[in-house]
């Protein structure tokens, strides 16, 4: 197997944690760092981001690690020009838009564009799917949490004036014990969660922040959502950590016999298994363009087998 | 979308249920069941097995309900001439043999032949490669039960003597512990389960089936066995359920960081649930052929969206 040759946008906590993984795979090597900064704390290799297209021979994937809220709406494309990418586009609503953006600029340009990778959207995606392909008279559930989300903080440290800020989602554990038992009936993720936001900000500005948060759509409107000021010391030692995990819960009924799919994440650091599953994914981006396709891609598109740096034959050998 | 047409070979547990949950479907049809035996317990069509030539041009997707043991092995490769074939081959260390014979066939007949579905191998295969393809430093452990595990109770009953038999296994909680916490080394599953069989024979024959029993290579070799002989009315009051489920629990480290995956299944009705898995991916079956492929394919080789009856554009907009 040739080594996949690998560079990242962006350098916050999911470039960080990009380069970090792409340093645990056996098949990929990581050729440098894209940035509008020059002076980035690693030892890889650092390009400036507007000298993209110069690269564009010595790169097989480029990790896009820009944040959901404007970067990746508004960026994204532009590189899919240039190689295959893998994004982890999380606003929900907005993903058949972005794949259909994606979709246009990579197919002209010959690459593949893996959007919406990660956890939610990601593994949930796919196991949301898989469970209520397989049961009958399905109901289904997304728990997320207790954690720190990492779209939601993007999008709160986006509001003017917020100095710092992060977001935790918890689920209500009467309505994951429902859900076993295939009784939640119609209950909403909304109603199952409540979105708790920890700010530091000016006194002057709280009072509007609060509201630019509570009227977010998509993000914060239908959820039942705290928001919180304090100071920074304390915004320091408490809220400085990623945890995250979540469940997704699918019952199904086949004619008085219950059976029930549940999927779980215990996640000590969230940006570290985002981009854990990103960096899967391409792989999967470079095998796809290597067998002639090109296109946007979800992960409910991708053959599993794709993600894995084990060969297949392998893999028939040993996990089916 | 047009309605699959689905047929169904064989008639044991195995094949009831995916009667039942063909008929839980919003896109298909049954248009029969085949067997050797002329009366069935059904309302559907039956014919005879060995005239299945002659139905090939109205069925889409053949459902072969048929014994790993013996069956499978010997007559599946015939039915893939015919058709679009989902098995529940679980014998797992024989599976690449039986794709490669499956391959054989299906490739030139033009047909695609989905092996070794159901939950394990199938759902637990498919987490298995996601998890380990995603986590770093990855820990993985399959743990089963408590439960019937069809496909070593029809080995067991074909044991000459024995009359009526199951099989249950039985995780050790103390490994499945271990396992979450990424402790459990290499722990085999082996060493995490008991296999517990409940035979009614005549005396005469019980010290010959319990060392064929244990001498069973693949199914009891090297695995803490149990033979249990019970007689016939103890056994129809305390062994006629079939509930079953399992872990599959993989934890990974990213440089001090844990992640735990953990897949859970919890089923009433064992055959059911396997059926509801095969049924599904004859929907895969069916579009890969559409799609132009032929030959076989694991769960590994498909792509998600391709077992649900949901078009794509709605996934991606409701599961994304």
């Amino acid at each position: 197997m040739s080594t996949i040759r690998a560079a990242i946008v962006g350098y916050g906590n999911l470039g960080k944690s990009v380069e970090k993984i792409i340093g645990m795979q056996p098949d990929m090597e990581l050729v440098g760092i894209f940035s509008r900064r020059t002076e980035l704390d690693t030892e890889a290799p650092v390009f400036p981001v507007d000298e993209i297209a110069d690269y564009a021979d010595r790169v097989d994937v480029l990790y896009l690690c820009l944040g959901s809220a404007t970067d990746i709406p508004e960026l994204a494309p532009q590189y899919a020009r240039f190689a295959n990418t893998v994004d982890t586009y999380d606003n929900h609503r907005d993903v058949p838009r972005h794949r259909q953006a994606m979709d246009e600029v990579a197919r002209k340009a010959g690459n593949v564009a893996l959007v919406s990778t990660g956890w939610d959207p990601g593994m949930f995606s796919l196991n949301r799917t898989l469970a209520e392909a397989v049961l009958p008279n399905a109901q289904q559930h997304s728990f997320w949490g207790p954690g720190l989300s990492q779209g939601h903080s993007d999008a709160v440290r986006r509001v003017a004036g917020v100095k710092k800020g992060v977001q935790y989602t918890l689920p209500s554990e009467a309505a994951l014990e429902l859900a076993r038992k295939g009784e939640a009936g119609d209950l909403s993720g909304k109603q199952a969660h409540v979105r708790q936001c920890w700010i530091v900000a000016d006194e002057a500005d709280q009072a509007r922040i609060e509201h630019d948060i509570r009227t977010m759509a998509d993000y914060f409107v239908g959820f039942e959502t705290e928001v919180h000021f304090i100071d920074e010391a304390t915004f320091d030692r408490e809220h400085s950590g990623m945890p995250h995990g979540g469940h997704v819960v699918t019952t199904g009924d086949t004619g008085g016999f219950n059976h029930t799919i549940e999927y779980i994440l215990k996640l000590d650091r969230n940006p570290d298994f985002t981009a854990a599953v990103q960096v899967a994914y391409g792989r999967a981006a470079h095998r796809l363009k290597a067998a002639g396709q090109s296109g946007a891609f979800t992960v409910l598109e991708v053959a599993p087998y794709l993600i894995s740096p084990t060969p297949l034959d392998e893999l028939i050998a040993r996990d089916v």
